[in-house]
């Protein structure tokens, strides 16, 4: 993964109530190597609550930078993901953050992404989750699925940074994860192949895309695979 | 994963300076599942800033127990995983949360399992460390490697949360592992199917079954993948 990756990722909290969470999560995001914050509209900072919290990190909370509206905070960014604390009950269903970590890896390619997280008590506003391109959620409890913001960002970010091997000791030189789009293609280039075999039905397509994307999030696709698997997908679309 | 896993996990924290992690670990376990907690001499306890922070979670800190020594807080348990921020320097080293995480849910069959936390600034003693049966480290940046304690007990709380995969949203119904059998099936018709195609030269095979293997050992297959990606290969094998 390289070095510019984390650096394209930036986590913005959308009108947080309590400056102890701003610093809390300042020190997320810099043990798990980002240093991107962003802030909305925030209750109360700069705070000495705030600089307590971030020990360490006070590089990253001093460079934090505030916006009046989550669409300002989003100018440069080509791909914004919303937590939500409910996976289902929306319009478009939110994905685990582990499915939905290589995305956004995969995204740093284009530009840069944005994780976004919303009030301590309300979380994102309707208004909010529809500036955001795409819902994710941290799988918790469901008798209490509450968690701190800042141990949210550091969630996140830990399984981001996982994801990316930021800080993996290197187990094989030269592993490149593949991009979104070249995991898009791949999806787009199956899903044609079952087609033309005639195991995909348009007409009934029984979730068999999304059974394959659950399948590929988990393992985490690197380009050669996709490479390998898309000269497959054609060797099987040729056959004579 | 059966139900019992999770409560065969717990959490202990050895020596804690602040009450307010205490309470903030408490909201951790049970947004992740868990419910014991246990406290090795901590500082100050019960505390207001403790019942503040855990928030939702009261009840598993009402519930916590405490212990004058690490010793003694492990006297029920099989298998301790210690928590070090150094992954090399030790006598023998610390394996990623994200690697440990299968190894400690394997070891809920055998008996209760713990998650051994150090105090916030010095971590676990020697003594302490000696205690423990093995060693995790979060992977973090080396610039600043400083988790705050009830964020460090929240990530490996979501990691094994997530492998266990107690509040996966489940796609279908009834989800089995492949059995090895099973899988060794599918690679045997994935090698027919691509020597049939022509994609795999039987006299050449450029290791691409190698590279098949180590990309859904990644993914860790189930029956119901297992048979759909079979009725995929069968639909290109017959294709017109």
């Amino acid at each position: 993964m390289p070095a510019t990756t984390l650096e394209r990722v930036c986590v913005v909290l959308a009108r947080p109530s309590h400056p102890g969470n701003i610093g809390a999560a300042a020190r997320a995001l810099k043990t798990m190597g980002f240093a991107d914050l962003r802030l909305v509209a925030p209750a109360r900072f700069p705070d000495a609550e705030a600089t307590a919290l971030a020990s360490g990190a006070v590089d990253v909370l001093d460079a934090a930078r505030r916006y009046d509206t989550l669409e300002a905070a989003l100018t440069d960014v080509v791909f914004a993901v919303g937590f939500t604390a409910r996976p289902r009950d929306l319009s478009h269903p939110a994905r685990s953050l582990a499915d939905m970590a290589p995305v956004v890896l995969g995204r740093t390619s284009e530009g840069r992404v944005a994780l976004v997280f919303g009030n301590e008590t309300f979380g994102l506003s309707n208004e909010e989750l529809a500036r955001c391109t795409a819902l994710a959620h941290i799988p918790a409890n469901p008798a209490y699925s509450s968690l701190n913001l800042a141990a949210a960002v550091q969630v996140a970010c830990y399984e981001l940074s996982v994801r990316a091997e930021s800080f993996a000791i290197p187990a094989e030189p030269g592993r490149t994860p593949a991009t979104g789009e070249e995991i898009e293609a791949l999806f787009a280039h199956w899903e044609r192949a079952m087609v033309g075999s005639g195991f995909l039905d348009p007409a009934q397509p029984k979730r068999l895309m999304e059974r394959m994307r659950r399948l590929f999030a988990r393992a985490g696709l690197e380009r050669a695979e996709v490479q390998f698997l898309r000269g497959m997908l054609a060797s099987f679309e040729k056959r004579p």
